[in-house]
């Protein structure tokens, strides 16, 4: 096993003889196998993954355990802050952070387009080995598909994620309280702006980076502090907007948020302005909100603070009985809007 | 929770003003919210799922599990025997029960192309449905992302499943033994050349169906009646040679074969031979091999016998310690011949 090989700077030998995804890539033969072994088995180095079984067998600590997935298609593949790979860790763990679960175990499944040329590809799972390293979790069994060109968009990828529940805490939306109060762990809008930017070619006076990150760490600093959440989003596709409309809806209550407390950087909010945005409903891919018991508000601030994720958190609104299923929103000018749902959205395949 | 309608013959409501996926299918927004709802919560109704955490939440019986996954790209998306959706939930069954777990559950991730017809995806969502009832899994987490037409084909799903091990066996390469005996479950080559047929038009004298099933009740059979089974391999891509070689190279054996006992339908020899194509890499969709020490060869035959999915169960060969990591076949003609692994694949996007 190349162990050594796995933060290597140069692709291993045999890519140069196929620079290229080929169609025969994807058929189970000594082609298939060669990639795996040089770009997959090399960047993802564990003795799971290394017994090449059909699946990972895997001894988990307890048994109360979280499962999630999600596919990623964002365009293009490498952005400011991140790649289709970091995106692919980040987004699983935090899906599991989100309900207090502790990342373990990932799998990973890459569709790629024929033509993909093999050093992206390979990258891109060195992104994702340092991201998983990062998070904390490891990548235990995998599956390569190859479709025709035209057919595909240079690489899709699928991640799924095991974690342990260690807690007794029912993270989620029917936990929420009249009364609770809404924490934003720091300021919105940079991942979707990051990746239009690049997409368009736009260029900004400053540099706005994605926002991605693992969010499993601080949750645990939270819950490993005492503190009581009631429930966690992350704030990706639908941004801080459909998130909260989500939670207000399946909460049944109202969650009322003041404008001039959510932290929206000036440059991300010139772009916004100058494309027609609303920063309230753009992706982020390390951005959460945290709903606790009013009586524990300060001391969870003080924890996120602490926490290079989420320095600058903050107090975003609170929980009413008013209105439920509604999210309302004091603005800038003095008025209250309703914060709605929008139909469909503002940046296709930004994760 | 529409439970009632699970199994509804029509499309629910909101797809009518919705015919195809749009790209606003995939932003977060209502019109994914209608989808997920309409679509996917109809037909995979659990108390998991409708939940709509981030992750779903499980108890497993206990610690030791295994966890897999396979991206399903096949075209056409529809073939006799069974749809993209069979494929997506009995493939990753059939990972898990080779290596002797009991699947519980699986998560689907669907990467859908602007334009699609939602009637369409709602089919196989009812496919995925009854493939997952019969083979006693349940469905608990999923995922759409939409891309821009002209970037997919129609759709491609991503499915992990989590299966529990309840018998100490350790079923792997690593346990073949010389002397041990090679079952195969059936004939090969149906699922390849049903699904080529549709895919170029081809009509054959006789309906040729793909053998797409689950594998895990069989596996249990063998379990259960005390059979101390080696080791499973699913005939997927790459079919039984590629199977036969993998297992050959992992265990540093030889594995002997003889081409007579390996069953052929007449109807899928005669496609192969116009087709130029050679059954034994034609890849299989419920078919495995299954190697087992000689002295309960017989006694694992019987209850393959006994099972709907290996009636046609066969001694198809031996494992050797001569000629390490190498696949020799016994032709019909009476000669011998080295299986090799192909470098490609016959047949793209089989799978």
């Amino acid at each position: 096993m190349p162990v050594e090989n796995q933060f290597s700077l140069s692709c291993p030998l045999p890519i140069s003889d196929y620079p290229r995804v080929l169609l025969a890539h994807g058929g189970g033969g000594k082609l298939m196998h060669q990639l795996i072994e040089s770009v997959f088995v090399s960047a993802f180095s564990n003795l799971t993954l290394s017994a090449k079984l059909d699946s990972a067998l895997l001894d988990l600590p307890q048994n109360k355990i979280a499962f999630t997935t999600d596919s990623y298609v964002v365009h293009p593949l490498f952005f400011p802050g991140g790649d289709i790979g970091t995106l692919a860790i980040n987004g699983t763990v935090n899906d599991l952070a989100m309900i207090g679960a502790r990342p373990l175990y990932l799998s990973a499944g890459f569709i790629l387009e024929e033509g993909l040329p093999v050093e992206t590809l390979w990258r891109i799972a060195q992104s994702m080995s340092q991201a998983a390293r990062e998070a904390g979790v490891q990548l235990v069994t995998g599956d390569t598909k190859v479709v025709d060109k035209g057919k595909g968009d240079g690489l899709f990828v699928n991640t799924a994620g095991i974690g342990v529940i260690e807690h007794d805490l029912l993270i989620s939306p029917s936990s929420i309280a009249s009364g609770d109060v809404v924490l934003l762990s720091g300021d919105i809008g940079r991942h979707g702006i990051a990746v239009l930017a690049v997409r368009e070619g736009l260029s900004f006076e400053s540099d706005i980076q994605s926002d991605c990150a693992p969010l499993s760490s601080v949750v645990s600093d939270l819950i490993d502090n005492g503190i009581h959440i009631h429930c966690l989003r992350d704030l990706t596709r639908g941004g801080l907007g459909c998130a909260l409309v989500e939670l207000a809806e399946a909460a049944r209550l109202c969650i009322h948020i003041h404008e001039t407390s959510v932290s929206v950087r000036d440059d991300v909010q010139g772009a916004c302005e100058i494309l027609g945005l609303d920063p309230l409903y753009i992706a982020n891919e390390g951005r959460f909100v945290c709903i606790v018991p009013p009586s524990e508000a300060q001391h969870s601030l003080e924890i996120l603070h602490n926490h290079p994720v989420s320095t600058n958190a903050s107090v975003i609104g609170e929980v009413k009985n008013a209105n439920a299923g509604i999210v309302t929103m004091a603005t800038a000018i003095g008025t209250t809007r309703i914060v709605d749902m929008p139909s469909g959205e503002q940046l296709p395949r930004i994760c």
